[in-house]
């Protein structure tokens, strides 16, 4: 990374100053700010626009790869706290692309059959297809967020988990699947207006549940949780990007400049024929 | 049915229209016609895209449901021969919907495991969830088509199918799922066109296959086919619409207005709330 030149709209490449790195820490980040980018709200939703039709080609490539037998793929992962946009990022910029091309997983509270394997049997099976954008609606940093803020496992398993995902994710990448890895992080005072929204509409109750608070309140410890997950799992292979996400369209802007980064240093390309063009013509005007 | 009103921009409901009634005659049914709009093709996209939210809108209120404890879905089945629009339907009009209530499934050639079971055994498998969209490119009607045109299935097991495809849609409708099951109906001139642009686009061969051409040779087959799996299976609770599809412009138009009527007849409706207002409001205040 950090050949690229900034991305659109950018003034510089947000891969490259998002990125996580040696020194991170999640409390010197500031939600509500907007890194890299000078514009206003209504520039911003302008130019994610704008860029849907550029990510939109790229990953059509990626697919056409796939079906040609390409075996290569991409992973967004988004975590976050409740509120914090991974369903509008979904909508607004992974479906922005052919839902043909995507796979999406949601991980919710583990199944009884899920508990019964390890935390990354059920992970692995809702892995990308070659030439597939697999999106993950939490994922399995869930085993090492929620389980460490409410204890439901111990120091000496947690560090099992860290490693086991290190290994996983390299894994995962070295046969082909590039991986992002994406932390929206927004405010407590932004969630308790966001959470206050859905209150206050009733087409938005149904997203919202009363252990929304049950969670908040252990706001502090979820902040520890991520800091250490992150800093312990975002490699060169599998970085993470912690996101300013108050703004919910700078969010969008800088996940899809991600998505579009990736594809570009990715170069898909369409197939070659596996059959002889002049001759299939031929055989099409007799038929 | 029959008591919509027109819907948008067309002179009459397409629902009504479309419908396989005991007269069907596939062989009636011009590709290229357009039966219902009397409008241009810019005039149909315009309406296409107008209609978008609309169709966006009854898709959450669905999902939402869903959510909130409901198990009604709705499946779009498509059939069609090859470059009829499957995918193109895909894309843009259930690609115009929240990607999160969206399951897809494509069927392929069957696999191995597939193989070893009976013939619904993996269509089961995908059926959409509560509150879902599920769409089908290809589906169990492949075993009544591909296996009549090319023997693989003797008349007594084709019989033996259209009967279980009639048990399997009768269940599937009584436990809450609406079923749309559209043949995009194009001429053999009409896909001939559409396979010559193939071969004559680099970023479209991949879309292209030799056996195509096998296939098309049984054009005739596959029509005496068609008529035969949807008369013996178009019923009351999963009728079967034939869209001409020349125009794909008007075949998107017609398929998103089947959508749309089938959610305004099933009036999916905002989940009340399972907890006290006031109250969470004064517990969110306080955290």
């Amino acid at each position: 990374m950090g050949k690229r030149k900034a991305g659109h709209g950018f003034t510089e490449a947000p891969e490259d100053f998002l990125v996580v790195g040696p020194d991170f820490r999640l409390d010197r980040i500031d939600p509500a700010s907007t890194p890299g980018f000078t514009g206003s709200k209504s520039d911003g939703e302008a130019i994610l626009a704008q860029r849907d039709p550029h990510l939109a080609d790229l990953q059509e490539r990626l697919f056409a790869e796939g079906k040609g037998g390409g075996t290569r793929s991409l992973l967004l992962i988004l975590q976050a706290m409740d509120t914090a946009g991974k369903g509008g990022m979904i909508s607004h910029v992974v479906g922005a692309v052919d839902v043909q091309g995507v796979q999406l997983a949601a991980f919710r509270a583990p199944t009884d059959e899920e508990k019964e394997h390890d935390f990354l049997w059920r992970v692995e099976r809702q892995l990308p297809g070659p030439g597939m954008l697999g999106c993950f609606d939490r994922s399995h940093y869930e085993d090492v967020l929620i389980h460490r803020v409410h204890n439901w496992a111990d120091a000496a398993e947690l560090e099992r988990r860290y490693s086991a995902i290190q290994d996983f994710e390299a894994h995962l990448h070295a046969s082909g699947t590039e991986i992002i890895k994406v932390m929206l992080h927004i405010s407590r005072e932004e969630q308790r207006r966001r959470l206050a929204a859905r209150l206050d509409d009733p087409t938005k109750y149904w997203k919202y549940s009363p252990s929304d608070l049950t969670e908040r309140k252990l706001w502090g410890s979820y902040m520890d949780a991520y800091q250490i997950a992150i800093e312990r799992t975002s490699t060169p292979y599998a970085p993470w990007y912690v996101v300013p996400a108050d703004n919910k369209w700078y969010a969008r802007m800088v996940v899809q400049e991600l998505l579009v980064a990736a594809l570009e240093r990715m170069d898909p390309q369409w197939p070659a024929p596996a059959f002889d063009i002049e001759e299939q013509k031929e055989l099409l005007a007799q038929s």
